[in-house]
């Protein structure tokens, strides 16, 4: 381990996980100190140069944790937490990943079940300002830079409409709902904007639009060879929360097409503010992104937020933080002089 | 003036001060408290019901003053600062109204010479400091938010290309230096994005670009009915800085013409990052904004800085600061729970 440089854990290692290691690698004020894991001896076979541990036995080596959890209930578990002492937190599985290593570790993570964030804030703050730690939740790009840009376009243009739109990409939450459904081997659901919408908002008007204005879906099936592709498409096209509130068209290929041409977890997506100034003069705010993929996209941004994570906790801001709460200066390598300078 | 209301005062009143005042009134958290000019007996024929005050002798009404000069030297002046005791400073006029303004208000200013921006912020953050007070500077959209796009964006994505196109809209600054020229009457220089090189970086491409690749400028004069059009005409083509670098085309119209079709302050523009993450994979991130007013967009995002001005200032963070340092939250009338409930 080198000094000066900002230690880092990897909590999980499946695709994030992986991207994170690599957003590390592009950042010379940082290194990887240790992997922390479900399965330490699988993953003791591909890394053999980082210290890997299990959730159950690990050194503290790392100045600030990423939490790489696949899955939304790893990092913030889904049992009664309205109960929970934040005390002591002994099982990373039932109470979620975030609460367990805050009490080891500043933290960074991205849970991003929206409707959740306000209860998993306010544990996470208290587990983490017991143990003196600072744990930045939330973080990515939706929820994050998307979040962040939705609050500025709100507080520049009072009375404005915001609209967010998501797409062309994969949808992972959709693509694992669709493969619980009896018969479906795998599957991939794209989510697509409605041009027409898109054209509507960007020219500063106001539209009214209901969900399936503006968005579409598009999902591939592997289904199984018995299985009854009819009733796999009913059931896709009445899943609610999902499908239900969209045209949704559904398309069965191969497994190996499936590999072949849709093996990518490429996303984008815009946040677009439309409205108007002083005597009525017309603003519009347009924030996009295309990310060829979704997972590094989310792990180089964790990457910027570790650095902050790591400057607010030295500055003894202890407790959970949002990128709302963070001033932008934190996330940089460069000194507030070479930022004036350079970036202004 | 109501409780609890942040009190707002405006300091120069031409059109960015009562683009302000407009501003405020769409901010149900503030008021405007008193107007400070340098020519109060005209103001107060206009705004009957606000009181005035001269530079020389004015009341401390306000929590917050928003400083309107209207040129560069306004705000900070060309004198010799290096010089200058920061104990008191008497005089608006060669030190500029932000040092002098500093020492009674906590202020926001859109201060924009950029190569001069770490110069002022170090003179006003002795001033405001010494004066426990808050002074936020260069905000608007550029320097602004375009300078906080810019650095998120090489944050997020190290090894990224940055670029910055503006318009089509009307420079002020180019306008102001054609106006100079013998035997013009009144100008407006648009600057004009060139679509080839938006479209190639907006790609993801990261092509290496001259000024005259990005920007060519389109200038509408006035002449005098004597002047000798040529000579203007190569006068405003050889303009060092301005126009030299860039394709520039010249068009002579008549003064009506000139009111009736130019009369508005338009501008756009947009922050571009091209980028790669990871695995080689394609980054590209562009904030983008389209304003039919330009003045009236600039009050906008004054006045939620001046609302965390308001903030840091009750919180003790005395000195200067840009919107680089500044949490996003801040800026918002909302509070924490809200934003993490309906903004995330």
């Amino acid at each position: 381990m080198e000094k000066n440089k900002i230690k880092i854990a990897i909590i999980g290692y499946g695709n994030l996980g992986k991207s994170v290691k690599l957003a590390i690698e592009k950042n010379p004020d940082m290194e990887l100190v240790e992997i922390i894991t479900r399965r330490p001896e699988a993953v003791k076979k591909i890394e053999k140069d980082i210290p890997v541990f299990s959730f159950e036995k690990f050194d503290i080596l790392a100045d600030v944790a990423v939490l790489c959890g696949g899955s939304k209930e790893d990092i913030f578990g889904s049992g009664n937490n309205k109960e929970l002492s934040t005390v002591r937190i002994s099982d990373p599985y039932s109470h979620g990943q975030g609460l367990y290593f805050a009490q080891f570790f500043n933290t960074v993570d991205s849970f991003d079940t929206h409707r959740r964030i306000l209860d998993y804030y306010q544990h996470m703050n208290k587990v983490a300002r017991l143990n003196r730690h600072t744990s930045i939740i939330s973080a990515g790009w939706d929820p994050g830079t998307f979040s962040l840009e939705r609050v500025m376009a709100d507080t520049f243009i009072p009375e404005c409409k915001i609209y967010t739109f998501w797409g062309p990409g994969v949808s992972q939450g959709h693509s694992d709902a669709v493969r619980q459904i009896p018969g479906v081997l795998d599957a991939r659901s794209y989510t697509i904007p409605i041009k027409r919408a898109l054209a509507e908002v960007r020219k500063g008007n106001k539209p009214e639009l209901k969900p399936k204005m503006m968005h579409k879906r598009v999902v591939y099936v592997v289904a199984h060879k018995d299985a009854d592709q009819k009733e796999i498409e009913r059931n896709i096209k009445q899943m609610p929360n999902y499908f239900a509130d969209y045209d949704t068209k559904i398309i069965f290929i191969s497994e190996k097409i499936l590999n072949r041409k849709h093996n990518g977890f490429p996303h984008c997506g815009s946040v677009i503010l439309s409205g108007k100034t002083g005597r009525n003069n017309k603003a519009v705010i347009e924030y996009r992104c295309i990310w060829d993929s979704n997972p590094e996209a989310t792990a180089s941004i964790l990457i910027a937020c570790a650095r902050a994570c790591f400057r607010l906790n030295k500055e003894k801001r202890y407790g959970a933080l949002t990128m709302l709460e963070i001033p932008p200066s934190y996330y940089s390598a460069h000194s507030i002089s070479e930022l004036l300078q350079n970036y202004m």
